[in-house]
């Protein structure tokens, strides 16, 4: 079995399910430190800060720390910067994603941005959506955090972010990028963070649809723990298969 | 030529341009006023109400009376109504579309709802996209007032009802009934309306992509003029052709 280097790991459905921890998520983690082998937290979440999901996983006893964690807010605030070190970005989104840019020194503005960015807003107004409707119409390019359609809450399904953004997209014409899974762009982006190659890190998720296809869009090697979305039985009508599989992450410890 | 008993009759860009009538379109209206022609304006508009309507036609000595005016908000209220007589609505839009459908005793609910309707709504907000989502995924029927993209304004395009509609198409996967134009079906129930067939009526209007093709698809003869959207050059691409072409609304006088 193949050593890595560095791990990049989903949260949600991979190391816990709302409020509750998933089993051995714990013990994975603590066995990655005891070994000190780098790793990120890699989340399509966009609107909490990074403290507040490291103190989510604290309460669970799962050991992290603020440099560990990866939101799309920060993955979109640093793809910004990668290709355009002073632009202005006009914003739509909660304080995830606000923080993430502004932590990074982008000039947050309302009118002649160079990109128009949305993340999920559940203060979401129609002048918020015209405001980057023509910004984008102006030329701005459009970027979306993630293409999520819906939000498991115990009320139901609500609306996520990817449907949020249609409405961007259908009212200018223009298709946004999105940086979040299933997309590559949020795993190359960790792996700079890592300083990691591809070929070092192993992907690890819950998701075939989202986490294993951005890893296996990147170039890496994808470990999928079957205590979340996607069931063994799912996973056979997926091709290609990903590197792994495990029923929890206690079968995967002895290979750290 | 042939005398038509009725005519349905597009307001934007055919009897107004903005707060700017268009030359004739007075002169048009009093003619079928003088010979008692019956018509009706039919607009994609759902945010205003008829007495609304009929006091910017006013304000431009177009004739016009409240129940000459069809909004795609009365259509959509009627066509509940004719579905299913004790239906309840969550919907989501302005003032002529909550007008609208109260006008036909239809009840209005949060929850448990037949149908969900949404038409432009410059106060929305992530709970009312919630609660037409969460509707819909319990199986209320998808209505929308029209499919328009965009708006236009002073300050440039901004998001029409067909990407504020998006918000529940994408997230919920259902796509959703229109009412307006090009749909034919704001035709049928026009022509219900003023109690005649189709082939007694013709359909005016500027915009060959909603007004004439919502006529041909109801089965009408249409009148397209080149006062608004579609100009004599735009027109060659189309097919099929409207019935008849007029440069203004003058050249159609004689024949009413």
């Amino acid at each position: 079995m193949k050593s890595y280097k560095g791990y990049l790991i989903d949260l949600d459905g991979t190391m816990y399910l709302g409020p509750e921890p998933i089993p051995y998520a714990k013990e994975f983690i603590e066995a990655l430190k005891e070994q000190d082998i780098p790793h990120l937290f890699v989340t399509n979440n966009s609107s909490k800060r990074p403290d507040q999901i490291v103190n989510h996983l604290l309460n669970m006893n799962i050991p992290a720390t603020e440099k560990q964690i990866f939101t799309t807010s920060m993955a979109t605030a640093s793809y910004i910067v990668g290709q355009h070190s002073k632009a202005k970005v006009y914003a739509i989104g909660e304080v995830g994603l606000i923080d993430a840019l502004s932590d990074v020194n982008i000039e947050l503005v309302d009118e002649k941005a160079d990109y128009v960015v949305i993340g999920i807003d559940r203060d979401i107004t129609y002048e918020k959506l015209a405001k980057g409707c023509l910004n984008i119409r102006s030329g701005a390019t459009f970027l979306s955090t993630n293409g999520d359609i819906a939000i498991p809450t115990e009320r139901g399904f609500l609306p996520g972010n990817g449907s949020l953004t249609s409405v961007l997209e259908v009212s200018t014409g223009e298709k946004p990028l999105y940086i979040g899974k299933p997309e590559p762009i949020i795993m190359e982006l960790a792996l700079q963070e890592l300083g990691l190659k591809k070929e070092e890190a192993l992907m690890v998720g819950d998701n075939y649809k989202t986490d294993i296809m951005a890893g296996i869009g990147a170039g890496m090697d994808t470990l999928l723990v079957h205590t979340g979305i996607t069931s063994e039985k799912d996973l056979k009508q997926f091709n290609p298969q990903p590197t792994y599989t495990a029923k929890t992450l206690n079968e995967w410890i002895p290979n750290i």
